[in-house]
């Protein structure tokens, strides 16, 4: 067996990986991509992964990209301990809570947690860098970006974010412990690293009519894959700056969120 | 065992569902749901799917919805035939294709559709109707797609389909004689209805470049399900617009996708 990991610390589709690899124990070769140096775009890691994103999972040459399908990779080749439900309605809760990822949560938790704290990490002179070698769109964006809670793209992603939880509450409400029933699965993996990126946001207010998904987070937390597979990783730069602009962004956020 | 399928004749979502169904044999109650006329945003219908789409699935009492997870949950409640590969690698290819439906290709192919032809089937007085019950932002939408080739939306629309076409070139290219490789899949069923809908747009020049994804689509057409669950529910109103303004539109398409 040897499987190696292009990923990144405070990447969510990565923490997602990890955090699977870490319920199975599986051993691998990290990886670490600097994606604001760019590493994403080396010519040698497109021809692994076109998409110049993480994760990519390398498993002795058959090269396994997007999360969602790693992860589910993972449980079909190492089938210990199982990540997923036995039975079929078990398994099509788990899907539809992985499925919501991509198209949903995902872009909204990056317009979110860019608005709110990770646009300060670029100074002008890095955003002239980047903007040299991008087409023109990118610098329309990055300026929605740097209006925080007004970038007009963030009421709708803070919504889904909130509709993500109410979802989750739901489910917990209707079955539990774990988001798809009985059996703790790839659903719960795929959503911790979103959960945390709010906690780290300063967000858990949003938490506050979710009593069944704040416990579920606190044993999310609890789990030993939780620490090797995210918390290892908080990049410590990014910690603070997500805490102190959150704090301050949190008094609309909550408003905007009352008001829908 | 007493299945119910909410299902649409054209939806690709519906087809999708309706091949996995047929593939398996699997007899079920359908209840077909006029689309135009608004049966989505029934109340009663709302319950089983808050999205207001097609498909849901009921199988004894047990909602599913999204078709992705509608598919595996039928290769899992129903094994055989088996519609996916035993091992974990073909499984991998399988999924990423299946993936990329919901936030690429489905988008792209409602945007070629319904500029090209669809949204001839509105009078003015029918988008009147609609739009008196819909945000402002449909009206521009609309107006946005009745501007057929020259809507902003539309180049990426049907560049994300030609990528679509790519990616199985590629894929049968490497492997085949399937898209997940030796085993006919949930991969297959999933892009059945995609390459059928610019066939019926007669987009086929697409193909042109792609004699693999010709003699794939061939094969797909000839089996007894690809009759059973997309022929045999294609709308006598829709086939002869397609055709008539996507000949129209044709010249222009080529040229856009030869200069991209």
């Amino acid at each position: 067996m040897a499987l190696t990991l292009y990923h990144n610390d405070m990447s969510v589709c990565a923490q997602k990986v990890r955090m699977a690899l870490a319920e199975k124990r599986l051993a691998y070769e990290g990886r670490h991509l600097n994606l604001r140096r760019g590493d994403q775009t080396d010519p040698a890691y497109l021809k692994l992964n076109p998409n110049g994103v993480v994760p990519t999972l390398v498993d002795d040459g058959f090269v396994v990209i997007e999360s969602i399908v790693i992860n589910e990779y993972l449980d079909d080749a190492f089938p210990e301990p199982p990540l997923k439900p036995k039975d079929a309605a078990g398994r099509a809760r788990m899907r539809w809570f992985t499925k919501h990822v991509d198209a949903g949560i995902f872009p909204a938790t990056g317009v979110v947690s860019m608005s709110i704290a990770f646009h300060h990490q670029y100074t002008p002179e890095a955003v002239e860098e980047i903007a040299r070698t991008r087409p023109p769109a990118w610098r329309r964006r990055f300026e929605q970006l740097q209006k925080g809670v007004d970038n007009p793209a963030f009421p709708d992603a803070i919504a889904r974010l909130d509709k993500m939880l109410g979802d989750m509450e739901k489910a917990l409400a209707e079955g539990g412990p774990w988001l798809a029933g009985a059996t703790y699965s790839l659903a719960d993996v795929a959503y911790a690293p979103y959960v945390t990126r709010l906690d780290q946001l300063k967000f858990g207010g949003m938490l506050d009519r979710r009593p069944r998904v704040a416990d579920w987070y606190e044993r999310i937390r609890a789990r030993p894959a939780y620490q090797e597979a995210l918390a290892k990783w908080f990049n410590e730069k990014y910690l603070p700056l997500m805490d102190e602009k959150g704090r301050a962004a949190w008094p609309r956020v909550k408003a905007m969120l009352a008001a829908a």
